[in-house]
């Protein structure tokens, strides 16, 4: 089964009312006066990273993911429950996990522990608690709001080549991703729609619109970049940078810092425009995990 | 790094206090006025189960040992986050995962879904809320408390070496087995100790025993067994039976069938005694993942 039968299966399962239908990439969960939050990711060698990096980066990384889960959610991080396959260089990946875990005051929950001869994969479930309530989701875009975004994107694509060709000029974004944690709660209570941008900005525009069953028209000259200009296209479809992705009603004051990079309208034939153009259907938006 | 070292590595994270030093099997969260428990099982093809099984009955098995971790802590579901590696008969998956929810009244919250031609991976964090505070755990036996098992071990054992030797002798303990929910929400408010027997009985005693400071002597001629008596041994070794093993003073009223096994004593050298004789202590006790 491919993956979008898959998820397509398990919307017909009894799903919990804070899946918000699979579309999140975090749960909701009522609990008493408080709301929880809660994600999981999996990572698989050699699909996920590459076999050669740093494990200590690994960790990080995938901690990291899941905690900018919950930035798109105004959440803070209660603690982690880690699924760990034992393999070589388990001691670097302790020592990414401490520094990830003491950096972002996220203790360790639980987990479990499993051994394989199969490619090592790990992963984390992440609890967070809301510092707002509703907890904004990626389907409440109106049209007439402005569409922003946290900081330019493309510095984990930077890093990612200079990490398979093995040169210096790459930077921390693709190893050790920073999850907007405060900027996430700062954005909770204003903002219409969020996200985080894990699969490019364009392909999580399109998912911001198609939750919120409405258009959004990008300018593609506006997205901040990290790359030369010449790559710019490559940087609006790669993803792994971790902005947050957001739109807001024009009455609202913008209580972080971030670039305006369109606006909101009616729902048209195309999830998002670039410009007021429908992108090629036959070209790739970003990258889908 | 073997599992010990590295849980023992784990050990020296930042570590949630409802992570009760990592010693049980599930972790225990403080939300407002409630008590929630998270449990985290990972599972691995050829590993924790045979390649050619039904993936219903692995789906069913994934999630209900993680509601047996929930049972012997006295909570009731709430929901599961759910990793999925994509293979072959992914539509059987979906079907045992559609009907262990529904009978267990336990919906899908979220998890993740991932690519990899390693061996089929899969985990749940299972999320319960507990039925009783304080949440019982496994490090609270007292000398002069009695040791109990809620019923006979070895049917796994038997299931298990039908299923591997293509015969129908087995019945569903291996491939289905069911999570003694309402059981372990009667035995919270009394026990002493508690955890389900997924390892083996004489080996989870031993961890009961390690985890409360004290000696559990068993006797192992009264352990219900569903297997022939020759293979009495064999089945008190053998685990993937999820009856619940607890201590109670002799003051409390059992509130569940179960039978008496042993007693427990101040502590000596040796975590168990059988029928007063510490066990060899090079022969294993059961069976550790």
């Amino acid at each position: 089964m491919n993956e979008s039968d898959f998820i397509a299966a398990l919307r017909k399962l009894p799903l919990h009312d804070g899946a918000r239908n699979l579309e999140d990439d975090a749960a909701i969960l009522e609990v008493g006066s408080e709301t929880l939050v809660l994600t999981h990711d999996t990572i698989v060698s050699g699909v996920h990273f590459l076999p050669f990096q740093d494990m200590a980066d690994v960790a990080w990384k995938l901690v990291t993911t899941n905690l900018s889960d919950l930035a798109a959610k105004g959440a803070e991080p209660v603690g982690i429950l880690l699924s760990h396959m034992l393999s070589t260089n388990d001691d670097r990946f302790v020592q990414g996990l401490t520094e990830v875990l003491e950096t972002y005051g996220c203790p360790l929950l639980g987990g479990d522990t499993v051994s394989s001869d199969g490619p090592p994969t790990y992963g984390v479930t992440a609890v967070g608690r809301a510092t707002h309530s509703p907890v904004p989701s990626r389907g409440g875009a109106q049209a007439g709001d402005s569409v922003y975004i946290t900081g330019p994107v493309g510095a984990a694509m930077l890093g990612f080549e200079a990490l398979r060709d093995d040169t210096s000029a790459g930077g921390s974004a693709y190893t050790r991703p920073i999850p907007l944690l405060a900027e996430g709660q700062a954005l909770a209570p204003v903002v219409t729609a969020i996200m985080d941008v894990s699969d490019g900005v364009l392909l999580d525009a399109s998912r911001i619109a198609k939750a919120s069953k409405v258009t959004l028209d990008i300018d593609p000259a506006s997205v901040p970049i990290a790359t030369p200009e010449a790559r710019r296209d490559e940087a609006l479809r790669w993803g792994d940078d971790y902005q947050l992705l957001f739109t807001l009603p024009d009455t609202a004051t913008l209580p972080v810092s971030a670039t305006r990079i369109g606006r909101v309208l009616e729902p048209t034939d195309s999830p998002i425009l670039l410009e007021g153009t429908a992108p090629d259907r036959d070209s790739p938006l970003g990258y889908s995990h």
